[in-house]
Parts: structure tokens; sequence; C-alpha cells
């Protein structure tokens, strides 16, 4: 039998402590936003039926729509393409089990408000940075008709974002509403059917020409909304075939948005304002900022910002994004931009597919695998989630000694590992230092001889040998390494544990 | 286009508020046991390579061997059986892909302790408590030869236990050690390769049978170790084929557990001790007593039992589970037995496969779900993770004012809901209780005229409702609705909530 290649399937990766244990706390910090705001927590399953999934992903070039699909095992025989049973699928957000929820069970009470975490998948090309695993934090609100709950979802993202150690100025969440989009084609003589899920094809082809913005910039965005764009690589992406005037509609709305909302709904009444959705959607937009004056939520927080679409194909009314907007610098010194980290909207159709009853519903998703890139390059280096102490095992034939030296020391709260592989003294410093272990307990023939035990710094142990200035601290008197009883070894040792974590350190 | 069903995949399931909360704090103090180890976390991929994965799962009826594969979609063109990359498959478990990591990244410090929690997936018949995706919680140490490390894991199992809430005398870790079982098949004549993956077919039918000790009794073992057993349903099942004189050895086997180790080990000497795997087997057992008793791990908290086995194929050493053993009754009055809740073992050839090197390993995996159901009926019933008041919305064009006192009350740390569904307040004081919310505050028109508002206690509320003497209490002056300033509201509401949060209540 031939031996397996130990690999990863391209695209998915593997997270090692101090990325695992960054992550669990940001999503603690965002998980007490959602709570204050009275958000529950949901588990739904990571295979749901491919029908009740829906399609709803932005473009998307792979014969599986974009989505990891197989065959029901359970159903027996050759697949039928339209057998709703025969075909599963990994989930590829969150908001879609929501809806089969929502539709599933009807006495549910609503609002029927609820947050979830968890990892989503999705069949598209790898990139850096972009996986086909990637862990989303949803909160959503089913059952709430008013947009004041659209404004409510904002604030729960500046609370979040602020929670998660970004300050104001250093994050911003744009709003905009695919009404005003609808507004803009009406008044230039198209009719796409935005509010809809069914949009129609050119009315989509719009909207994803000017979600390009960021990346093409006004040219490129002309180019899509016109006969259609070159590639570098030399592809051609076929336009919106929109007239130069119609185009020029789309550009002065582009070009509305402004850091005051109040102006920016003025200036969309007065483009837009005089069809029906445009007026729509300029009324609900004022019905925003209002919530949002309420509690003090800022144009420094929030903006009005036209651009923004968002690819998802279920939203029918305001979407919104979280930026982080600091400058944030990585290590080679590379300015990064992590775009938009939180992503949301109004989809009052979801939950209509399934029932044929309408059920108004908004809410955000955070990505928390970029935000966890952000933060990791905003924030200083945090210790590894290790022991704090490693017990050495110098005789072997003292092991009892040993586990319950390191017994001790838990029933203390100190986080202890008895080293238990190969190797001696030096290689069990050097692993507890690779580790990022801060304390070593050595106790060796001559220690239980005279009844003590040697506790060594390995962070001060390093720094001297690192550094002349420490060396000469160190021969002064401040030693990495400190002798005590056996009997009383855990209060020192608890002392010395203290007044390290109270400091942070680099971690691996 | 027709409407699609709102259901789940036969197997999976939703997990609403009450049970996530109560989960995610059952993860979290079993997690800190796990560290004050130094286990560190870890994240693997859902999706591996069914070649990864290796087939290592208890005997299994369906064609996929219990697993959920399916097509690579990167593959193109039409599937090739032994084409290594042609097939994908959910993890089954967190050991397997652990073993990939030990065996793809050589320089990761050894040994290599890591913790991790996450779904896996299995392709099995559901049934009442038996879910397709189920989340486990794995620790194990990779790169430790001596059994020190497995007396360790049962420590770390019998603390996680406790963390969780069981005492002492209301769980047990068993212990085995499958070298004894190689050695009682060499001592009546038959040499199953145990210690070794490619187990003999034979040899893992008499552990199989053995397995089934709890659920057959001894009497359907002795039919699966002899010629086979027929089923209340009237199934075959085709048994090890041994001689009576080689079932008795089993059988003698079997009986030779009792709660003091030293005494079990003495036995099994006596019973296979001349054979070189039992000779070997009696020995580590004796290392697992001395390491267990140095850190006062008495009979108590884990025993030696033969007759544990654990049904997946790659262990080769000591195997064990924790059990909770108390009674347990549920909301019925029926009694429940929850079997084991903890597994492992130890599993010194699953990262060769890949290498061809030795890299010895153990650990234990606790099966979170199946210890929520036992801790949701030892625990009296926890308050839903909802938010500690409503604001009730009476007057639609007070929106702004609703929106700020919500505003007030998260700044001071008590989680608010804004009601933002249809209906007048019954509806909405009758939303809180059905979430279990248990303050409402309510400012209509009369209210604001004369800048108060009014916090009703749901809680008392309902109690006074239901119950003549809190009737009376209520009648007597201690209402269960109090006026307050407007201005001030949020300190009296602040400090109701946090004299409330001090005791439990029913959730929902």
């Amino acid at each position: 039998m031939p031996r397996p290649v130990p690999r990863l399937v391209k695209g998915f990766r593997d997270i090692f402590s101090a990325d695992v244990a960054l992550k669990r706390a940001l999503v603690d910090k965002v998980r007490t936003v959602y709570e204050a705001y009275g958000f529950v927590p949901l588990e739904t399953p990571a295979v749901e039926y491919v029908d009740v999934l829906g399609k709803f992903l932005p473009e998307s070039v792979t014969p599986a729509g974009g989505i990891f699909a197989f065959r029901n095992p359970d159903v027996a025989g050759p697949a039928v393409a339209d057998d709703a049973d025969s075909w599963l699928s990994l989930r590829y957000d969150l908001t879609a089990p929501l809806a089969r929820i929502a539709a599933q069970y009807p006495d549910l009470p609503k609002p029927f408000r609820r947050y979830q975490v968890g990892p989503v998948w999705r069949y598209e090309k790898p990139g850096p940075g972009r996986f086909r695993e990637f862990m989303q934090m949803d909160f959503d609100a089913v059952g709430v008709a008013t947009v004041v709950a659209d404004a409510e979802a904002c604030c729960v993202m500046c609370d979040a974002l602020e929670a998660i150690g970004f300050a104001r100025g250093e994050y911003l969440v744009k709003v905009s509403n695919r009404k005003v989009m609808q507004g803009v084609l009406e008044s230039c003589g198209l009719t796409g059917a935005f509010g809809s899920i069914a949009a129609d094809e050119r009315a989509l082809a719009v909207l994803r020409a000017i979600d390009k913005l960021d990346r093409l910039g006004e040219r490129g965005v002309v180019e899509l909304l016109g006969r259609g764009r070159k590639d570098e690589s030399g592809d051609f992406m076929p336009g919106a075939n929109l007239s130069t005037a119609q185009i020029d509609t789309v550009l002065g709305y582009l070009r509305s948005g402004t850091t005051d909302r109040a102006q920016v709904c003025a200036r969309l009444e007065h483009l837009v304002g005089r069809s029906p959705s445009g007026a729509a959607a300029v009324v609900e937009l004022r019905q925003i900022d209002d919530a949002l004056s309420a509690v003090e939520c800022g144009p420094d927080r929030v903006t009005f910002d036209p651009t923004i679409i968002r690819g998802l194909a279920y939203y029918t009314g305001p979407v919104f994004e979280g930026v982080i907007t600091k400058e944030i610098v990585d290590d080679e010194g590379q300015a990064r931009q992590f775009g938009a980290v939180y992503g949301g909207g109004r989809y009052d159709d979801l939950v209509e597919r399934f029932t044929g009853a309408k059920v108004p519903a908004t809410g955000a998703s955070i990505g928390v695998d970029r935000l966890l890139e952000a933060a990791k390059l905003c924030q200083p280096a945090r210790r590894a989630a290790t022991a704090d102490v490693l017990i050495v095992v110098i005789e072997r034939d003292q092991m009892q000694r040993y586990l319950a030296m390191a017994n001790r020391c838990r029933t203390a709260g100190i986080k202890a590992e008895t080293y238990l592989g190969e190797g001696g003294m030096r290689a069990q410093i050097k692993y507890a230092d690779r580790l990022g272990i801060p304390f070593a307990l050595i106790c060796g023939g001559n220690e239980i001889e005279r009844g003590v035990v040697q506790i060594k710094d390995l962070v001060a142990g390093a720094a001297a040998a690192a550094n002349v200035e420490s060396r000469e601290a160190w021969r002064s008197g401040q030693t990495s390494q400190v002798e005590v009883p056996e009997t009383t070894f855990v209060e020192e040792l608890s002392r010395l544990v203290n007044s390290r974590s109270s400091g942070a350190r680099p971690g691996s």
C-alpha cells in the first residue's frame, strides 16, 4: 500500500495556536456586542440541501456555482438533475440557512434576532488571504419591516469594530440602498427589477460594474457600463451596454457621496427623487439618518455612500459595509488594504422563497479571518497560549515527583506542562523557548538532595544571551534563575508568573 | 419555479439559543483544563483528502465507509478510483487530521501538544441523540513514547469532567490496554496483530464482540466470540469462531477488573504474563498506576477495566474512556444512561502511515453534544441568553427616544433590545415573555408627558399571575412594576437586573 502524502486540500489551511487564541478573543468581543443588543445564539448544520440554500453568490464561473456541492448519499441510483433531495452542499453563508429556519419554524417569536458564528465554504479560486473555508459571524433580525432595524445593524457593526479595538476614525460603516440604484436605472430609462431576487441580467451587470469601482477606478467602471472591458491578461468582460447619457447619470449618482448624510439625501432626491423607487429610497435613508442620530452615531461612524453595492443577489433595500480605514502597515513596511470586513443589508424576499409570505429581514456578517489579519498587524504581539511553566524531567526515575510538582502548579492556577518527550535538559529548555513557555522548573539529583528547585526565567535568560546590557544586569545580580525550597516553590513561581503576565511579550 | 421545502438534511439539526449558550460554557470549562496542562489550540479544515484521513472508523455497513465523501471539484474528468487526489471527505474525527499535521510539518516542536474543538461528520444511520454532525473536543500529545502521557491524559479527563460539574463518584475514567488483549489472544493460541493498524480480521472480530458487552451482556458476547448471533430483528452477525476453551480464556480476562488497580495488574499478570505482549502490557499498566498515584488520582477517579475496547482501529496501546456514573433522571422520570462521553487511547502508528517514521502519540476526545445532554439534565435550568430588557415601542413617532434609551442601557452594561417588529404593547410583552427577557421598559404618551418610565418585572408579573401567594404579595405592595424618572431609570434598572441575575431562572 503506498503511503499517503500529508497535504492540505487546495484553498484550505491549518491555523496554529497564537492565531486560534487571537481569533477566539475577537469572536468573544463581537459576541458581547451582539448580545448587548439582544441577539441570541443559533447553530445550523454545515450541510444543507442545495435548493434550500439557493443560488445568490456573486458572479461565479465555476460549474458548481461557487459552492461545494455533492450527491446526497441517502438517495440511491443515478443523479437526477431536478430532484431536490439529490444534491447537498456545504453552506456558503449563514444567511441562507437563517431563511430556512424562519420558514421551517413558523412559531418562532418574531422578531427573531439571532447571531451565529461558524465556518462557511465557497468553491472559488483561492489566492493570498483568500481561502475556501472561512469564518463568519452574523447577526440578523427576521420579521422587522422598519429600516430602523437597518440603522441598528449599522450601530452594532460600529460597536463591534470598536470592541475589537478600532477607534473612531479607524473604521467606517458605509450605507447605500439598492432602491436608490433602482431609482437611478428608472431615471435613465432602464427598469431593472431591483428589490426583487429575480433581478434582470442587465441591471445586475450595472451593479457588478459599480461594485468594481474600488479595484478598477471610475474609468474601468465606465468601460463595464458601456461595451465591456479587457483586463491585463487580455480576457474580455462584456459590459452593460448603456448609452453615454445613461452612463453619465450613473456617474452623477456615484459622485453624490459626501460625509454629510443629510446632504447625500438631498442630492439623491434631486437625482432620482422623481422615480418611485428613488423617492422611497430617500425616505428610507432619512429614517436611517434619524435613527443613527438618536444614538449619537455621527458621520465619523456611519456615512451614506452610493458606491456601495455588495455582491450577494438577495439584497432588496439598504446595504452596508464596514471598512477599516486605519492605515495598516505589515511587517515589511507595506501598506495593507483590508477593504470591507463587514457586509450586510436587507433581504425581504429570502424567506418568501419558501413560504410565499413576506418576512422582512436585515443583518450583517463579519469576516472573522480578514479581521484577524488586520488585528494582528494593528496590535502588539501577544503571548502564545502555552503553559506558564515547563517541568523539566531530568531524573526519569523521579517522574512521580515531577508529575506531583506540575499538579501543585495547576492547583495554584499556574498552567504547567511536564515534559514527556525525549531528550535531555538542553533539548527541553529549547523546546520551552520555541513554544514561548516563559518559565522552566529544574529539579535534578543535586536539587533533590538539597530539597530545592530552580526556577529559570527563559525570557530574561534569552534577553541576557542576546544583549550586552542585560548581560551586565545579569552579572550584577539580576539573574535569570532563582533557587527556592521545593516545599514552597509554588508561591514564588506564582508571583513570577503573575508579574510577567501583566506585560505583553512576543508569542510564536 | 417551485418553492423549495424548508427542511434539514437527514441526521442534521439546528441548535437554539439556550443550548448554544450552555455548550459554549461547557467548552470554555474544558478548554481551561486543557490549557492548564499546556495544550495549545489548533484548527484544521473540515475538508480533507480521503486517503489522508484513512479508514479507521468502527464497523460500517455504508458504501462510503461511514464518511461523507465527495469528488474533488478541482480534478476534472471521470472519477478514477485509485487517484488519491480525486476524493475529498468531511473529517470524521480530529485525530486523523492531527496525524496529517504531525507528518506535514516535521519541524513542529515535539512533543506537540494540541487541543482542538470543532464539528466532525459521520455518514451513519441517525437515531435519537445520534446525529451525523457532532462536536468533539480533543487533546493529544504527539511525540510521547512514555505511558506517563497516557496517565496524564486520564488526569486531564478527570479534571475536565470535574470542571464541568461532575463530582468525584459521579464519573469514572476506565483504562485498558490493547496489548493486554493481544496477550489474551496469544495465550489462547491466536496471534492477532494488535498494536498495529493492520490488525487481522479475526482479532478485530474479538475486539468488537467485547466492545458490545455493555449492550448485549456476557451471553451476547459469548455468542459473538463463537459462531455468531442473531439479533431481535433476525439479522445474523457472524462470530469470531473461537473454541470453547478460547472463549473461557477471554471471559476470565473480562472478569479480571476490580476497583484496586494493583490487583487488576496482578490478575492480568497471572492470566497473560507469560505472553510477550501480556507482560509488556502489565508493565505499562503499572507505570500508569504509579503516575496516577503521584497526583493523588485514586480508583475513585481512574480504574483499570479490561472490558474497555474503543471502536477505532488506530489504537495500539492504552485505551481509556470517561463515563458518567451519576444516576441521571430525565424530565419524564426515566433513568438515562450516557455511557462514555470521553474516549481515547494511544495510536503509535498513525503518523508512521505517512512518513514511515515512528511517532508515538496519545490523547482523548470528549463528545460535547452528549455531554451537553447530560449537563442539561443534571443542572438547574439557566436563563436563556436573551437581552436583559425589552424597550417597548408604543409611540412610533418616538422611535428616536426609544433607541436612545436602549443605548443608555447598553452603555451601563445592560443588554437591551428595542422592539422593531409589528404589534402593540400586549404583543411586545408576550414576545419578551416567550424569549425569557426579564424586564420591559414602558414609556407611552402619558409617561413622556410626566417625564417617567415604567420598569415592568416580567418574572414577578408571571409569578403573580400564576400563584395566589404571590398575588397577595403583589397586592400588599411588592408590585411587578415600578415607575422611575426617565433621567435616572438606568440606575434603577441596573440594580434590578443585577439582583435578578444572581439567581437562576428557567430559560427557553
